[in-house]
C-alpha cells in the first residue's frame, strides 16, 4: 500500500489539506498527517481559516523510508513554517535523493524551493512565483508533473491534485473510481 | 454580518464540511460549527475518511435566532446521525418556519427530508434520491436553489455550493472575489 506524509503547520490552507488527504485515502493510499512539534505545537493544528484539524503523529517521529511521497498543503503562514522547519526541509531533500515523490500546492512550492528540490517546471498560486524566483513557472495546467516533483495551484485545484497522486501511486482504475465517486468531472 | 451554523456529526464528509466553512469564511460569513453533544460526543468530531475536526460549540447551546442559515455536510453516517438527532431536526424546522436559509449536500438532503423541510426541487448525491423518495430531484445542476432551501451534490460541488451561499448571504462582489481567489473557475 502506498503511503504519503502530509505535514500540517499552523496556518495551513484547510481545503487543500483536507482535499488531498480525503482523495488519497479514498484512492487506497495510507495517509499520515504530521504536526510540527515545536514548543508551542500540539497535534491540534489551526488552519488559515480557523478550522482546527487533529494531526496523526509528531513530525520528529517520521522516518522517510516509511513513505512513498511527501506533499505540502499551502497557506502562507503554514508555508513559511514548513520552509523554516529543519526536519521538514531535510525530509524534502531526503525524499528527493531517494527518488520518492515530492508534492506541494498553492504557496507551498516555496518550501520546495527553499529545500532546493523544486523541479525545472512547476506551478503554484498565482504571484507566488514572484517569491519563488525560479524559472519554469507554468500557469496553463492545474497540476504540473516534473519527474518526481508534482505541484498544483490552489484550493480550486486541490481535489484534482489528489487525483493525480492517486493515478501515480495507485493506478488509473483507482483514479477513475475516485473521480467518478467524488463528482470530479472538472479534473482532466 | 451573516452567520451560518454547520452541524458536524461523526462520519461527516470532510471535503464537504471544510469546503463550505472555508469558502463561507473567506466570503465574510461568520461560521459556527457545532458537535452533537451525546453521551459519547466531544468537540473533536471524526469524519468519514479519518480526519478529525474540532467543532466550535455544542449543538445544545445553539439558538436559531442567532443564525441566518443552517447547512449540513454529507457523509452517510453523519447524515443518519443528523436525521436522528432531535435538536438538529427541530432546528431545521425552526429555520424553515422563520424564513431562514436551509442547505444540505450529498447524502444530507435526506436529513432535510426527515425534518420535512426539503423543497419541491432539490439535488443530492446520485442514488440518494432513492432513499429520499420525494419528487423534484434534479441532476442537471451543481446547486439547486428552491426559495430558502439550497441543495448540492457531493464533494466535487462543495466549493461551488459555498460560493452560492456567499452570493446569497453576502453579495455578488464577495462571491466573485472568493471565486477568483480560490481559483474556482469551474463553478458557474
Amino acid at each position: 500500500m502506498a503511503t504519503v506524509l502530509v505535514p500540517l503547520a499552523k496556518g495551513f490552507e484547510e481545503v487543500e489539506a483536507v482535499s488531498l488527504i480525503d482523495v488519497m485515502r479514498r484512492g487506497g493510499i495510507e495517509v499520515i498527517s504530521a504536526y510540527l512539534d515545536g514548543e508551542f505545537e500540539t497535534d491540534l493544528v489551526l488552519g488559515a481559516n480557523g478550522i482546527t484539524i487533529k494531526a496523526d503523529v509528531p513530525i520528529k517521529t517520521v522516518i522517510a523510508d516509511d513513505f512513498d511521497m511527501i506533499v505540502l498543503p499551502g497557506g502562507w503562514d503554514g508555508t513559511y513554517a514548513l520552509a523554516e522547519n529543519e526536519k521538514v526541509q531535510s525530509l524534502l531533500r531526503e525524499f528527493k535523493e531517494k527518488d520518492k515523490v515530492v508534492g506541494a500546492i498553492c504557496a507551498a512550492p516555496y518550501a520546495l524551493k527553499t529545500a532546493g528540490v523544486l523541479g525545472d517546471e512547476y506551478t503554484c498560486y498565482p504571484s507566488v512565483e514572484n517569491e519563488i524566483k525560479q524559472d519554469g513557472y507554468r500557469d496553463d495546467k492545474k497540476v504540473v508533473v516534473d519527474g518526481n516533483i508534482i505541484t498544483s495551484r490552489g484550493p480550486g485545484t486541490a481535489l484534482c491534485f489528489g487525483l493525480e497522486i492517486v493515478k501515480r501511486l495507485v493506478g488509473v482504475e483507482s483514479y477513475q473510481a475516485v473521480k467518478d465517486g467524488m463528482l470530479l468531472d472538472f479534473c482532466n
